[in-house]
């Protein structure tokens, strides 16, 4: 079944138009016609099955019909990444999306070459990934900040994972077993990597968690991505399913 | 240092003549001169250091001078990666290159949609992020081959780690807690997924072990990441650094 998102208050019986991308898209591309069956979400009202209840030139509208799924709440995963190219950074959105993340905060740091991104089509990258993977939520998408700002006005009570290629850090999931419940943040850094300045800087912060992500050089997306996926498997929902 | 991999002995005094496209990339993109450092490995012998001694019109000239590092035998783990479109199957090659796969072969399954792809494209990829990740070997880059016959030549004492989206499989981290040493594959079906017959039949070899990527659905390429990386962590190279 096709997954919309659509930012709109969902209820029993009542009408959607969706925009016109996704009118295009439905009735167009994928060829649903009045009576056809997709599932609509909004990132807070859990998952409902709509139908297609007109088609017209300008668009079209869903009903929506019955609750499929309640809202859940998914682990506290940020992934905080530095700039790095568009295609990589794009890349990096759509997996950290498929990957659980709840929020993406880009950071501007000593060796990142860029200081500014399309946040927006960041954000329909979400969007689509989101709809893809079978998410109720979008993660949000917080525009670039400069490293110190944001280390600055970090909360305290989240864990950050730094992940340090330069270092004599532990593995991943040797940190994490030591490491008790909390909300966390992976970070990784520009394809230069970090400064000497920034890494003794993170290495002194009272939250974070210097770890090691084997002896390869990683691209910063593969690096991204590892990250999370082992933080979902030793800390997150990925755990959850064991029978 | 820039590496290059080069299919030839290296032993100290050697005079080494790189690709067309190498001494290009060298001395006309990286600008490199005579006299200049370099790390050059073949998959066999270590990496070595060596030194432009000539450069012309027609290509440059390396000396090898001495060894960096001796060649390392790196965890036995093969990727079995059903064909998906191309970039995607460009970026799990770089990927599985980055996490130390050994050796990747393509498989073509039920609902693969195509029965070939550009083997020698992707090996030049494999070199390339064989190169920039600080590898002493290159994966081999297996030409297609139908899921059924790979099934049918399988070594026995090499277990299957099947990726299936639909089913009650353990978590990946309790099904490598639970398994001796051994050769490992990590198999990843396309982006329609395995047929029932294929599930069937995979669930049924003794050799093969299901595992779950977690609650969401993840594309071909996330999934062969993921898995591979929790394989890396929970059983190959990234433990061995612990502290």
């Amino acid at each position: 079944m096709i997954r919309l998102f659509v930012p709109k208050p969902l209820a029993a019986g009542a009408d959607i138009a969706p925009s016109s991308d996704q009118a295009r898209y439905l009735t167009g591309v994928m060829r649903r016609a009045v009576g056809d069956e997709i599932a609509l979400f909004n990132g807070m009202g859990g998952e409902w099955r709509a139908v297609v209840a007109e088609v017209s030139k300008r668009g079209c509208v869903l009903r929506v019909e019955e609750l499929l799924r309640p809202q859940e709440t998914s682990p506290d995963l940020d992934l905080v990444i530095a700039l790095v190219k568009r295609t990589r950074l794009e890349t990096i959105v759509e997996k950290a999306t498929e990957l659980g993340a709840r929020r993406i905060r880009l950071a501007i740091t000593r060796f990142t070459n860029a200081d500014h991104t399309n946040v927006d089509r960041l954000r329909a990258i979400a969007i689509e990934a989101a709809e893809q993977t079978g998410r109720l939520d979008v993660p949000e998408i917080v525009a670039p900040e400069k490293l110190d700002r944001l280390l600055a006005d970090w909360a305290s009570d989240r864990r950050l994972m730094f992940c340090d290629e330069a270092g004599d850090a532990r593995p991943v999931l040797n940190a994490l077993a030591d490491s008790e419940a909390s909300p966390w943040a992976v970070l990784i850094g520009p394809e230069g990597g970090f400064s000497a300045e920034e890494r003794d800087q993170l290495r002194e912060l009272p939250y974070v968690t210097p770890v090691t992500l084997g002896p390869r050089i990683l691209r910063a997306d593969t690096a991204a991505i590892s990250a999370l996926t082992l933080w979902q498997a030793a800390s997150g929902d990925w755990r959850q399913l064991a029978s």
